[in-house]
């Protein structure tokens, strides 16, 4: 792939600038050690996931979501039987989490850095915009950043809207992602560019069973090996 | 005031096209109305308000930190005594309120529809993207809007870079909006202009006491107004 026509590149934001999922999974665990006078871990994290999942149209992706579904599943794993001090814990636990340190994943200064002066680089995520507004000040990587493009679900839809918006053609767009699902295979499907890093937890609702061949798409190992691709 | 200058005016979304704070302060009467067995509403509505204003820089504005907080506020209200049963209202009351039907305000798509013709329109809104990508399609008035800018809060700095972002100057943008603090004020000093519709219901945190008077400032009483100034 020749990368001579990319404009615009766009950056992922939750892991693949910093270290996000496994905030969820810590929580998801804390959880079902919260409930395990209730129900075995197994169970209580199948009632956590099906609530997770049905909200998700109504409520989008992030903490606060995430949050309000586990106050839901425990009421529901309780029986209605639930003591305030569990639910103060949830919000607390929430409160915490949008209070993270950001921890860079490896080689991104560097990267972006790099990158910046070759490229207009914008942030482009489905997250909640407050909380990924935070993690891009604190993180120090904001004056890499043209913009932040926020995107209520990363759908081929979304990214015609989000390339229209940035005045280019999609050829002239490289996505870059840990997810397959949300930053790889709907970008290709528009004609744009996608590079895929890996991250080493998944969410098993961003998960994809396909091998992805495509002219337009790269595999890198680490942000690193992108400044020897672009 | 001369609007030649002007090449983007920018809607703000709740109370500015479509009807918002009554449900936020029914919500509130409910929670009232819930509760009053434990304090007088008077009293439920004070707590209540501590711990909405309290969360609102962590948690940002929207349907989802307001029954995060009411649910934080009703644990303090009833002493850590409290019901499932009501824990599920209140996140009942708040997908209802994901999911309620959109009312437009009087004049608002002849306005649009006129507007659209002259200038390129755009939202501005501090609510929650995925919400009010909803109500935007709900309403019908998509199609009017260049794209919408959604901005975690509508400060001076906020605005700054709203303007960089539509890449024309300060003195070339018009903000319409219900809210003198948010949509007014901040937009005025910044060198930009702005137009005030008052919407009858406006939150207390919004409000502010001064009168404005500015050469970029005007006031309308119904959008219809805005197809005679423009």
């Amino acid at each position: 792939m020749s990368f001579e026509q990319i404009k615009v590149i766009a950056f992922d934001a939750d892991d693949t600038l910093w270290v996000n999922e496994p905030f969820f999974r810590n929580a998801e665990a804390e959880f079902c050690e919260l409930l395990s006078g209730y129900m075995s871990a197994k169970e209580v994290d199948a009632v956590m996931y099906e609530v997770v999942l049905q909200n998700l149209p109504l409520y989008g992706y992030g903490i606060k979501p995430f949050i309000l579904s586990l106050i839901e599943a425990a009421i529901k794993i309780t029986g209605g039987d639930i003591k305030s001090s569990l639910i103060e814990k949830l919000i607390t636990k929430g409160k915490e989490m949008l209070q993270a340190p950001v921890d860079l994943l490896e080689g991104i200064q560097q990267t972006l850095d790099y990158l910046s002066k070759k490229y207009r680089l914008v942030v482009a995520t489905k997250g909640d915009l407050l909380d990924q507004e935070r993690k891009l000040i604190k993180s120090g990587l904001e004056k890499y950043f043209h913009h932040t493009e926020i995107v209520s679900d990363k759908t081929e839809l979304q990214y015609k809207k989000l390339v229209k918006h940035l005045d280019i053609e999609p050829h002239q767009f490289l996505m870059i992602g840990n997810s397959l699902k949300s930053d790889v295979l709907p970008v290709l499907n528009i004609g744009a560019h996608a590079i895929h890093i890996p991250f080493h937890t998944t969410w098993i609702h961003e998960m994809v069973d396909e091998e992805v061949h495509h002219p337009n798409f790269r595999t890198c190992t680490f942000a690193n090996e992108l400044r020897e691709l672009l």
